[in-house]
């Protein structure tokens, strides 16, 4: 995993996604803190709020921290160049094409990773000129691709497309899954569900116990006729579910969604009418921990796991 | 992955996936010679076929093989007797209670593994005497859990509910996926994508070449208000994709479907009218392997990825 280490002169090759209403700066810093890659989640940002996020991350930290970028950010003109402004020197894009400000970025002596969820989009990243890549499965919370390639799958794929650093998401929480991915080719990981349910997320409390108590099937990638979207089960969820049961338009389903719910459910802890985003994952965690708890944990299972796949190749 | 190995008498602990249409005697005599457990797949066969291939079977390997069941089998009471009567001594049942004929087959030495989409049923199965789980996730082809947790979610949520053997489904055809899997707990892989694109299955060339040529994203889950199957893309998944957009009803799409379609599609290797059916896996393969170079591929990749593991561990 080294190559991701080196690029961003980490400890640990373990990235927190940029997710919206969780990743500000309390959650990065606390991340960078403790060896890993800590993200600011510009998606939930307007670009003042973003300033100042980066400002106290730099304050709460000394490591290297990045800045997740949604490419269909409405004033991405403005976020690309606060980024430069304030000497960010690690962004990750999503959600767009990574041929449009990767250069940008670059020439500014920043380096891009980007997410994406086929191996076409991949080598797409490649060819714009990205560092790294992140290939996030079906299993991830939030956005999703419309190809429904899961990271069991989707890594290696990847791993085929390009020679570039690549880091695995999706489904990826503990250090067990953290080895699985690297045996099919990942060199680093990208969590997100489990940092959003941290101490130092910014979610609110009331979404951080929902989902600290879903059960196995408890999420669901829906919203397919707009945008892919892992939804968490509720009432939200339900009226989802069964508007496109009925075959609701793009219209009836734009209508449905409305605005700003996501920001109602994660951030406001609205668990009613609010939109909620967590990954598959999730029902794996039944405890509130600090970064560092959670980091540890990773870290101690992953070590385990090494060493008890080391010892026992079950073909001798 | 020894538990496996021991519980079967078998070399590798890789079995062959029991699926419609591609697992006769050719296929699980190949797989059982080759090392791995080859399973029959009675899901297809009426009881009479089924004999005819048990025996050929035996006269094929003197090696242990199985047969897959599914539990919603119509003449689920005669195809159990037979089993008995015919001796066989493996049996692997899915899509329904594992109550229901678990001591029936332990009564007569039979050792049972069940196929299981959720920890709850794991938990099911141990509490009904089977001897082994087998953990299948989203990516597999063909009928799937409703809960859709992938293979890197499921196996250690499994491996949590439950102390027997695990075995891991859904998306694996590689031995770097069958070491993924090993680190979160599974301790052996049940392969049918893979084996179902082989000389030796019993599939329509029509249908292998097809999907050795296929693409990511070529299949997709559907058919869900039925019962969830992985599609794979064509004109029925385009006429299924376009009724369920509409909001088909229930009796829509059973009209829709008819019967007797995935005979059509994978066994006379009609592919316009025919409903196809192989895991999200299957892009990742192009040539048509005999069993023998297939499972060499697979240990050779186990033994490669494991070394490369066991040497990097990338935390130092």
């Amino acid at each position: 995993m080294n190559r991701v280490c080196k690029l961003w002169g980490i400890r640990y090759p373990i990235i927190q996604g940029g997710m919206v209403w969780c990743s500000g700066w309390r959650l990065a810093s606390a991340v960078s803190n403790a060896g890993g890659l800590g993200l600011l989640g510009a998606g939930s940002m307007p670009v003042d709020v973003l300033r100042e996020h980066i400002r106290k991350c730099k304050s709460a930290t000394d490591k290297p921290f990045g800045v997740n970028v949604p490419l269909r950010y409405p004033e991405i003109e403005k976020v690309m160049h606060l980024l430069v402004e304030e000497a960010v020197k690690i962004v990750f894009t999503s959600a767009g094409n990574p041929g449009t400000w990767t250069g940008f970025l670059k020439d500014r002596g920043v380096t891009v990773a980007h997410v994406v969820s086929s191996s076409k989009f991949a080598a797409k990243s490649e060819k714009a000129g990205v560092d790294a890549v992140v290939a996030e499965g079906f299993e991830a919370g939030g956005h999703n691709g419309r190809e429904e390639t899961t990271t069991l799958c989707l890594v290696p794929a990847v791993r085929k497309a390009t020679s570039l650093p690549l880091i695995a998401a999706g489904g990826i929480g503990t250090g067990e899954a953290m080895l699985a991915v690297q045996a099919l080719g990942a060199e680093g990981v990208q969590i997100g569900t489990r940092f959003a349910l941290t101490l130092e997320s910014s979610a609110h409390e009331a979404f951080k116990q929902l989902c600290l108590n879903l059960m196995e099937g408890d999420t669901k990638l829906l919203l397919k006729k707009l945008s892919p979207t892992r939804l968490v089960k509720g009432d939200f969820m339900s009226a989802v579910e069964a508007a496109e049961a009925r075959g609701a338009s793009v219209e009836e389903m734009q209508t449905l969604l409305g605005r700003g719910r996501s920001k109602k459910g994660i951030f406001e802890g609205d668990l009613k009418e609010g939109e909620l985003e967590i990954g598959q994952v999730a029902s794996m965690f039944r405890q509130l921990q600090s970064v560092e708890e959670a980091m540890h944990d990773i870290i101690d299972a992953y070590r385990r796991a090494h060493a008890a796949v080391a010892q026992n190749s079950g073909l001798a």
